[in-house]
């Protein structure tokens, strides 16, 4: 069986995820250091949740503390704005349906950035009009027509079959990596994992 | 107020927990290099999870599956050998009582080691008496001597505070790292974060 050496990494991104601003803010230049390139998979954990798991997590207020004070000191760490955002979670939707189109057309990443930037550093949250526009105004975008494809049969039809692929990769919680021969990386703290795997996996052809 | 430099670290450790095989493999050296004091604190998650959270997690196939593979995968990262446990979880409350009195005279990461590296190398389990009698024998120890210690009623009165102690510093998992200024770190993948802390905090005297 030939083979080939696949340099990509699929990103499983939910736009209602504390941990995704962070792999947002880092994944562009250490995937560009390594070579990788990045297969934007934006996604709606809820769906996926039940599918898989049967319930949604019971409420758990001391891991949720920890979590908020966690992800404030990984931002510091990496030198990232941190103001702990209004509304959690944030319904996540519209920006996950433009960010597939966005990820069908190879801007997603500035997108993901702008999105997060404006959530996590100026409290424009996301779920808002304001966010989402100011983001599609911000790349040069025109606004509407972007919005509208996204509301489109087609593209909320295929965003509804990221849920049955995301659990057929065995996800379970974002952002989640998947390289070529189908390992799956959960969480921010793997991104190095992940695109160190991506680096050397190889897919049969 | 005076303050002073506390290099620092307490270390929960719960000899059920996976991850804490890899925390155990490195943490030696990884403090050494910081200069960092690490203070064992075995504990047992159980009734920590359930006074802390009100119920256990729900049954979860894909997590379960991801967990043994991400411990595999780390585990082959830092070249430590891996061979799955036949059983999970393990019991590993008298264990955890011996480390309890190994941590009161210094002997406990030793004891640990060698109590994960039976039950991850040579499959014989955590919980067994003869993972106990083996470690203990191994670190020239009296083991009947030691292990009636550990079930005296006054080494398990205190086992049974760390339950409380775990709770009040927000402890929900394991390893988890808990620096002199109160910080918590959750996690493997949190200990050199924690270490760094427990080189810059400080404690108000």
């Amino acid at each position: 069986m030939e083979q080939r050496t696949q340099r990509r990494l699929e990103v499983w991104i939910e736009y209602a995820s504390t941990y995704s601003y962070l792999t947002v803010s880092c994944i562009g230049s250490l995937a560009a250091q390594r070579e990788v390139e990045l297969d934007w998979q934006p996604f709606w954990l809820g769906p996926v949740r039940e599918r898989g798991l049967g319930a949604p997590f019971p409420d758990d207020a001391p891991r949720s503390r920890y979590m908020w004070r966690d992800v404030e000191r990984r931002a510091a760490r990496l030198g990232l704005p941190y103001r702990k955002p209004e509304q959690y979670p944030v319904n996540s939707l519209q920006t996950a349906r433009v960010a597939l189109v966005a990820a069908r057309e190879g801007w997603c990443l500035p997108f993901s950035e702008k999105v997060f930037s404006l959530h996590w550093g100026q409290g424009v949250l996301i779920g808002t009009p304001d966010n989402l526009r100011t983001a599609l105004q911000a790349l040069g975008k025109d606004v509407d027509e972007v919005i509208e494809r996204a509301q489109s049969a087609d593209n909320k039809a295929a965003f509804k079959a990221q849920t049955e692929r995301a659990l057929e990769r065995g996800i379970f919680g974002a952002p989640s990596f998947v390289t070529c021969d189908g390992e799956l990386f959960w969480g921010d703290d793997r991104l190095e994992d992940a695109l160190d795997w991506a680096c050397t996996c190889v897919e049969p052809r």
